[in-house]
């Protein structure tokens, strides 16, 4: 016997019959001898039919009533599928954010969870009831709704996880797994059966969307096992615990399971490619101590995230050329910063580029080997991929490249780390 | 200065540019002084549609899941109404039933409030915010979302102005007032400046829906003075303590008023029918003692309400016929119980009709007056309308008729108690 805690996402719960399906899988994993907990997202489309309503009544509206509006939409689908449950036979009630209750700071519309009280729903969960949990949504200490931002049930997954002490979060997503690389690009992508939380986390952090980051943090701090996989499997299909979908666990675990395998772990785990940043240029800035403070510091007081950077020597000794990456959502905002504090930083020209794409080879075999960088920049170089900027991290290599060459390079990474499925 | 509480439907709260014009109305009472409280129901069509999904997921749901999927959709409008406010530069808040809280008993689906606590409330309306109050919700003993009730806001509203103590409950409906008769059906039918609260619930009864009859029984007890207003009116209309809605009082109160005007109070306050109940005859039932008593024990022990009730000697002296109506939609369940106990009934046969219609005639000032119900079947009789039962209270009597005459006999009556307009 496990304790089991279950997500399905906005998808999985989009009317009535998938609803239905939901709570046969969720059955069941509670018929297979485990007590379960399930935390469900709205349906499809209703979040953004309630944000629209509130960006309607005012552009800038009020978080703390934003918050009472979006949370309805996991407040209708938990009772829903509670009702569905009880339909099938199941014992099943809904446990609101404010009822567990789940509480979270009070920074309205991008809440962070602090604690959940768990006591009521672990008693209920031993007695035998699935626990029907919103996503999402949270308390604050004045004793009113928040909201975790957009894509939070992942995270309310995970904390809920932790908060019951359960053996395994299981996040049904619209993949059924965690993959090389993005199957839609490279037909010989394989599912990988482990991957760490901190592979996990720089694919999560480079495109590969298959959990919130944020989720993978939490579930990384708090050591819970989280499994992907698949919402699409057939309702009569067994529990998840023999369903072929990805664990995501700690090196620790990794190293055990690998040893009982007796092989060795792959150099690297999996290739990312993310479109999302916009290059920006800035032509001829003095070259004189603080000139880079006088760029990054305005940024980062907007709250912009600057990603990679590369400084060039400009045309003329004093001068110097300063490229780096944002947000293409950002981009429009950090002209508009550069462009105040264009007198105190001094560029001559700024332009930008929103046709970059940045490529990342992520594991955490690379830790103990030397030259997979090199690998790479040869792959690349031998088919004439220009490589705009390098970053890189303890498990992960990244370069920027012309958005252009995206699936071209992927391709050529994924067969010269030797991914390609047989 | 005055505190009011305000109500609106909703056809009212239907969309982005209604809740606006909603808002501006809320805003001018505010501007001309007042305290204000808003109570809101769901948009129009929005709690039909999560009563279908509940009604999907089971068709023996669990009402305390039903409570938690339906009450969103005054979450969701009373967030949305506090953000209109906002933007239009009022201080205003949502408070959730489970906030305030609004106590009520467990009765799920159709809780009855037991307290609501307004000491928070009452402060931040003092402190010049708008309290935005989601209608038809509450929160159990055991701290769970409970619901009213279909219509239940209009009783929200009417506890929440018991609650704060406020010196008048608006409620803004489709109609722009309590008139004399249905004016579809009769032109000349006037608008009430005041109606007593015993009248307005005989009124409510017999099938003029204005209010839903809780609400009025509670402003009698809770002795809240309710006014009826029309939702339509020109969103930069004056503030409602000018407009010409009807207002629902007591006998004291309506007596203190006509003394001021220095004229007779009308003997019949207003005409309404009732075409939603049936007939059913029970020919050639055992005339012996507890005979009756076989008939309706069954059906009260079923829940099934049973208004007028006639005796007539059937053919042989040891038997008779038992007429009565019950509500059209209790019908089938209603030939279901009789058929049952039809060995301990013992009648002969059982036939029901539908064609049928209440036509009542209410008034305070029949108290004091005999002779009303003489004028009432002397005006039908004289244009051959049959009459085929009668009932009578202190204030109301009520006659049945063929459905097909309803409109005649409504407009005869209207005429005959001095009710047109001039």
């Amino acid at each position: 016997m496990a304790r089991i805690v279950m997500k399905f996402g906005g998808t999985s719960m989009a009317g009535t019959e998938r609803i239905r399906r939901v709570a046969k899988i969720v059955q069941r994993q509670q018929a297979a001898g485990h007590e379960v907990a399930v935390v469900v997202s709205a349906m499809a489309g209703e979040t953004d039919r309630l944000v629209n309503f509130s960006r309607e009544a005012s552009a800038l509206y009020d978080p703390a009533e934003y918050d009472v509006v979006v949370a309805s939409g996991e407040q209708v689908t938990s009772g829903l599928l509670a009702m569905h449950l009880q339909a099938l036979g199941s014992k099943a009630r809904s446990w609101l954010g404010w009822q567990l209750p789940v509480r979270t700071d009070d920074a309205h519309g991008s809440a962070r969870i602090e604690a959940i009280d768990s006591d009521a729903v672990i008693a209920s969960m031993q007695a035998g009831e699935i626990a029907v949990i919103p996503g999402f949504q949270g308390i604050s200490p004045q004793g009113r709704i928040t909201t975790l931002g957009r894509g939070g049930s992942d995270t309310s997954a995970v904390a809920v996880a932790a908060a019951v002490k359960a053996d395994r979060c299981d996040i049904y997503t619209d993949v059924d797994g965690v993959y090389t690389t993005d199957p839609r690009i490279v037909a010989k992508a394989r599912k990988l059966k482990n991957v760490t939380y901190e592979e996990m986390l720089e694919l999560a952090s480079v495109g590969s969307k298959v959990l919130q980051t944020r989720s993978v943090s939490l579930a990384m701090k708090e050591k819970v096992r989280v499994q992907v996989l698949s919402s699409f499997i057939d309702e009569d299909a067994p529990a998840a615990d023999t369903l072929p979908g990805t664990m995501i666990v700690s090196d620790e675990e990794l190293a055990k399971i690998q040893e009982g395998l007796d092989m060795e772990r792959q150099l690297i785990t999996g290739i990312a490619a993310d479109k999302n940043d916009a290059k920006v240029i800035l032509t001829a800035v003095p070259d004189r101590p603080g000139a880079v403070a006088t760029i990054f510091g305005p940024l980062a007081a907007a709250n912009i995230n600057v990603d990679m950077i590369i400084q060039n020597v400009g045309r003329a000794d004093t001068d110097t050329d300063v490229t780096f990456t944002v947000p293409q959502a950002d981009l429009e905002r950090t002209k508009a910063v550069l462009d105040e504090n264009r007198p105190s930083i001094g560029y001559e020209k700024l332009s930008t580029d929103p046709k970059i794409s940045k490529i990342s080879v992520v594991g955490v075999g690379m830790r103990s080997h030397a030259g997979v960088a090199a690998t790479m920049f040869k792959a690349l170089a031998d088919r004439g991929i220009n490589i705009q900027a390098i970053s890189t991290s303890e498990i992960k290599v990244s370069v920027l490249i012309d958005s252009d060459e995206t699936e071209l390079a992927v391709r050529l990474l994924h067969t010269a780390y030797g991914l390609d499925a047989a």
